[in-house]
């Protein structure tokens, strides 16, 4: 392939690693962009690599995302502008899923509304495992091809290789998706706890009986661990009944404040994420689905 | 007017000074929403007034733009699902004019990309003195109805009332349209100094002789002042010149970190702004001309 035409994946900061990696999954080239703050507080931002012809790939994971949206979105024009034939986003935490109704009269449908917005950015988005709920798929929403990975099976063959035993619990209801798959790819049981939310951080776990599975290691499974309540109530639960030091996986280790050690400190045996956010818990990589999932756009 | 068709004037928070005074003005509603962060990072908007059939008029001045542009668009976007007649933005002061041209390769023009952004979001805008430079009016960049209200008056007058004898001293040569309009208001005469800009925060000026005006007050205008840099050297070179005393004005108080106490210490005697970004030294109000740019979109 002549070199004009190699794809270029281009790390927003902090998203360094990942780029690396799936660029030589992808036999693209790591590009270069500059992102500073001016003293005024507006965002300066610049790209150092030749982007003409190119399918460009950025990668940008979201949390903490109203800082990333203004230089991702001013990026993602400048490559436009400077003749990318293809500018997509690799977003591994896709922020913004979980308002995706109007739970009180006013308030702003931000699923929707963000997604209108990085529609407009960008010509592709490829995530992992999206906060899916009352939206049933991304297509729902975004106006752009939008794909999300699985981290299921990853998740599954970490449990298959670090856990003797596991029985796969589900924190809540919401987390029946990913709870299900991981239990049928790693070969085990799973059950799934109920939760009632009173606000952000005031959670509480109503069960089913879990005792019956004394002498298996817990291995709690949830999308997105933010303030881990939803995690700490369901530890509570499992330990109360006998399980012991269990483990808690999330995909996406979003981590508010300090629930990272309020998880720990809870009586969580070890904690593991995949690679989404980057973050201490890190364990279990991602990029070969990613890439899997990105190869068609750069084509 | 029946009341679902009386305007309503929505402050972003930080903002209601301001809409007040508009609303009063314009024989408009100043509604309320509310604005927060979720743990994970993320906005949550909601608008607590009816909107529907109704003109709107969001308020939101845009000094440290990133942070506001999220929540905002939201609003925006919600106050139109919800059935606004129109949806406008009052922003007086309004961010990303310097970044005008791609002084490096690669750079992001962000001024006609945020506009873009801004454009998508709203049916209208109000601004003050933004700051048009290669950019000759916000007609160019905008694709919405951009309006931008001239401070120089409200200035002139201010410097009549309190400064005998003035000198409008104008810090660089891109304060020229701004000082000009001031001196010839406020029936003074005018110099302006001429600056080496070498980084966000170095500057050297470059003088005409200022020492004839000896005896004079001087008064230093400039559209924005925010690390305050080229206030400073001016100051020192007025000074320097036997103007003792002088006065700074800058229409948008955006004051990067120190910028305020540096360039008091500098020998300003005193430091004045307009009302378009909240600030201790606003002393020159401009709820009237711009509620009279605004009051045709409400129509």
């Amino acid at each position: 392939m002549p070199r004009g035409s190699t794809p270029l994946v281009l790390p927003m900061p902090g998203n360094g690693d990942l780029a690396g990696r799936l660029a030589r999954r992808l036999s693209a080239e790591v590009g270069a962009l500059s992102v500073r703050r001016f003293p005024d507080g507006e965002s300066y931002v610049r790209l150092l690599s030749n982007v003409a012809g190119r399918s460009v790939a950025l990668v940008c994971t979201l949390d903490r995302p109203d800082d990333k949206l203004v230089p991702l979105y001013f990026l993602a024009a400048t490559a436009r502008e400077l003749g990318a034939a293809r500018v997509g986003l690799v977003a591994p935490y896709l922020a913004y899923m979980r308002q995706d109704a109007r739970f009180q009269p006013g308030e702003g449908v931000t699923s929707a509304q963000f997604a209108r917005l990085l529609s407009s950015a960008v010509d592709w988005l490829v995530t992992v495992d999206p906060h899916l709920h009352r939206v049933a798929t991304l297509a729902e929403i975004y106006q752009v091809p939008a794909v999300a990975v699985a981290a299921a099976p990853a998740i599954a063959a970490w449990v298959r290789a670090h856990v003797a035993e596991p029985l796969v619990v589900g924190p809540d209801s919401e987390s029946e998706q990913w709870v299900r798959a991981v239990a049928d790819a790693a070969g085990a049981p799973h059950v799934v706890l109920a939760k009632v939310r009173r606000g952000d951080r005031d959670v509480e776990v109503s069960v089913p009986d879990v005792a019956r599975w004394r002498g298996r290691t817990a291995v709690l499974v949830d999308d997105i661990i933010s303030t881990a309540g939803t995690m700490i109530e369901a530890v509570g639960h499992v330990r109360r009944a006998g399980l012991v030091d269990p483990v808690c996986v999330g995909v996406h280790a979003v981590f508010a404040s300090d629930a990272y050690s309020e998880l720990l400190a809870a009586g969580a045996a070890r904690v593991v994420t995949c690679d989404t956010v980057l973050h201490a818990s890190n364990a279990i990589a991602l990029d070969e689905p990613v890439a899997a999932a990105v190869r068609p756009f750069l084509a």
